[in-house]
């Protein structure tokens, strides 16, 4: 065997090395790792990020059941340490059956929601079962669930834990318990976190939750022990909104051609009609034609380049935009409600505009504002983003809401502005963004992503009520005006009388008549110019 | 049986329907859906992503198996389509066992880099075959992969397609073929892209690696088949960093439970000595016996409030910062090559901080500045920031590289800033955050988050550079006024001269020679001001 030289002694590893090193990840192990991806960078966001996420979950539930929600929510400070809370989140939903509650919150990517296009709050299957491994992670303990599902059983309590390594979920304790309630969730986590009231508190994001959706009852309890809480200001359940299939004209090639690997049908045709929203018998023959695709060929045959060129036939096909009953407003009507209820303004409006579409997915917006009054006007302009209800408190730079408001001329609507910036004024601003696929900049569902769609919508909702501002704000600069007039007339009425009385030899009487008459047409012109 | 009543007709889904609907969602449905987190949101910037990530992976292969980088990158348009490019990456590396090109091309969350502590350019298991799944979702086409690991051996040719529904790899092509290279690897991915030069082009991103990797020869074919090369200016490999373990003051709860549970180590004493890093003998034992636990405790068996002792003891202990030698600083000598090779400035400065550590996490600052000469003077200072030695090009605003740049009070060193922006001058800034574990803000990795930790070294690293370019700010200036004086005076020596010749009778010769004595003593006084 020949020696080997020093060189080679210090020689590094080869592929097999390599290769022995090769490990699959586990999405839990990446997502612990990285987890302020998931909004847990920081002990203050955690602790909100995990009642967002408890709270999210629990008025999608009690919506889809058709119950009109009432969630209770407590942040308890435990084992006397000011860094460690539990929190408490309940609600009087549907329930969770007791099978797949350990993989709701014990395991990441596990859900109901991905694989529909249906606007719901939460969307990801990530973020409860996110939550627990934070728990978990900052103090070691599991996530407590009590859960019935209905009225006259006992109810479920269970503890689970996440194996990160396996993104499995272990159930270490599970009994039956007698409870009040008559159905309905209850997720206990005891996490790290850092409770502060203000701007990015669970405080603010409660209120700004009961605000969006005002068919919610909400109490919620604060370490200190003090008690809010926001009744239900509407017994009108929102709309249900129903969940789509794709439209063709958001699909790609490669989702097309897995669509046609795992279709159902038989028969192309048939395959486009039932897989994708508006495509009709004719519509799917026409499609198949131009494609030059016998319509009765067995998807799961059809190879790249027929697909690639039924995707361009899908393009070149003129089709009705997808159905738009997958999105609920808040409604003009709730908003302004909404508004009234935060604040004492003197101008409060609200636009609902009509849904629209980016890559073949339905959106709308709406938008609120409330001015003058007892808001501030020595500051920027308070701007409440909301997506699909949720409130979102971080990352306003990054989100198009915000970008928005800022891109508009707001000097056009008789609203100061710094180049670039939020407004300055006396204002407060709403936006919300509806759709079955919010595209958020990242896993923490803070920031919505600028589509040039999304960013169109939003100036015009914003100009829409601009020009309502503008209007009442010209109305008011010109009564403040009439009314400088009018009083530096009125100053000069009685000396306008009194001349008279003089010239013309009136009695008291006459001149006062005089004086009434005068004060009558000055205030007739007024009223005329102003209205 | 009682008839529904028409409420109940209406009635919504129960936890039944709904536990019905739950489901797993596969990791590659989840970032095929979500594309946007991992930087493939628009055609320029996923053209962009894919080479970074090809290339990233051929440099960290070479040096781990100790060999110079030789990459080549080509870029062609296929199909005569705009939109449409194969992205052909190659390179002189150890290649990849054929067993193992499956997985880490057609399935994310897989590789060697995630689970050590080690400085490497990809640390994530998800950038090449989130290229090869975009490549795929936009063309419906496979990724190809040739490699090669050993001399007289063929070389193995593979067509890998994702199966995403399941994040599965399958292969579906292979053979042997004949290949010319001694051992390395290429990838081919056909994608749908849009191709730019300028700002955040790949010939920028090539320019730039090239410059923070002095060892590496890089060769480049862009669309228009216009050839570019930059071949190494160092034959110096670097050093190869060390893999680490994980430092105890870095490590929180859930984490040190899940150590415990998975060690390998019998007794507790020795799990602490082994499966961290700076924990002696002594240590191990000091830290048992503050948390009041049995040295000899089997490691499985601890309970959760010892372990939260034990995390307390280990908090309470003193201990070395975690070794350093698993960073491989790029030098600052090479950050002055690369500088200089870039532009020609008449300042250049670059600085290697001592390494430091966040969350017990140890990082390295490095810093370089180039001033004046050819750079544009009335523009932005250009940053380029380095995350181990890989240029990131989007996302600036949110990167803490930016921030400290921005955050600096550059007018201290002579150089104009606008309010909180980038400074203003003929500048040229390199800014290089080497980790075992970068924090980036997205799976993207194109930003830095802003930890205090990082912040602070960059400050200081840039204030180290400040002080002597305010000094040869300084020097320039002197020298400019010392220069003005000069010509002045020089100006009027000779009319001096004559006056003297005329008041004292010198001869031409006599004026001439005291012409050049005061020309002489002014030039020495001149330059013992300036020196």
């Amino acid at each position: 065997m020949a020696k080997k030289t020093a060189s080679q002694k210090r020689s590094k590893v080869n592929a097999e090395d390599m290769a022995a090193q090769q490990r699959e990840i586990s999405v839990s192990e990446f997502f612990s790792k990285n987890r302020h991806l998931l909004g847990f960078d920081n002990p203050k966001r955690a602790l909100l990020t995990t009642i967002k996420e408890a709270v999210d979950n629990s008025l999608d539930a009690c919506e889809e059941a058709g119950i009109m929600p009432e969630v209770w929510v407590e942040i308890n400070q435990y084992e006397n340490r000011e860094d460690r809370f539990t929190i408490k989140v309940k609600d009087n939903g549907p329930g969770i059956v007791k099978e797949q509650v350990g993989r709701i919150f014990g395991k990441l990517l596990y859900g109901s929601k991905f694989h529909r296009l249906k606007m719901n709050r939460g969307q990801q299957g990530i973020g409860i079962s996110a939550a627990g491994m934070y728990g978990q992670l900052t103090t070691g303990k599991p996530v407590i669930i009590i859960s019935k599902t209905r009225e006259n059983a006992p109810a479920e309590y269970m503890e689970v834990v996440l194996d990160t390594r396996h993104n499995e979920p272990k159930v270490t304790k599970e009994k039956q318990i007698e409870w009040e309630a008559k159905a309905g969730t209850e997720v206990r986590i005891d996490l790290e976190g850092h409770y502060q009231r203000g701007k990015w508190s669970p405080d603010e994001y409660l209120r700004q939750t009961a605000m969006a959706n005002p068919h919610v009852s909400l109490y919620y309890k604060d370490p200190d022990g003090k008690v809010m809480s926001w009744e239900r200001a509407s017994d009108v359940m929102p709309k249900d909104p129903k969940a789509i299939k794709p439209h063709p004209h958001g699909i790609e090639l490669g989702i097309l051609i897995n669509m046609l690997h795992q279709t159902k049908s038989k028969k192309l045709k048939a395959c486009l009609k039932n897989d994708f929203c508006r495509v009709s018998d004719n519509v799917s023959k026409a499609i198949c034609d131009k494609a030059g695709i016998y319509e009765n060929a067995r998807p799961k045959r059809i190879a790249r380049q027929e697909a690639e060129n039924l995707l361009n036939a899908i393009k070149e096909t003129k089709l009705m935009n997808p159905p738009l009953d997958c999105i609920a407003p808040i409604g003009e009507r709730q908003i302004l409600a909404g508004l009234q209820n935060q604040v004492d303004a003197e101008f409060y409006e609200a636009v609902t505009r009509k849904p629209s579409v980016y890559r073949g997915n339905p959106f709308l917006i709406e938008a609120g504002v409330a001015f003058g009054g007892d808001i501030p006007a020595d500051r920027s302009a308070k701007l409440m983003r909301f997506a699909n209800r949720v409130p979102l408190l971080y990352q306003s730079g990054a989100c198009v809401m915000t970008q928005g408001v800022q891109k508009m001329n707001w000097k056009l609507y008789k609203v100061e502005q710094p180049q670039g910036a939020l407004p300055v004024g006396p204002m407060m601003i709403l936006i919300h963004v509806a759709s079955p696929w919010v595209p958020f900049t990242s896993e923490s569902k803070e920031a919505v992503a600028c589509y040039p769609e999304l960013e169109k919508e939003i100036t015009l909702a914003l100009q829409d009520i601009g020009r309502k501002l503008r209007i009442f704000r010209n109305r008011k600069n010109r009564y403040k005006e009439e009314n400088r007039k009018r009083k530096y007339i009125e100053k000069y009425i009685p000396h306008i009388g009194e001349a008279l009385q003089e010239i013309l030899a009136f009695s008291d009487a006459e001149r006062e008549k005089l004086t009434e008459t005068l004060t009558a047409t000055l205030e007739k012109t007024r009223m005329q110019k102003v209205s």
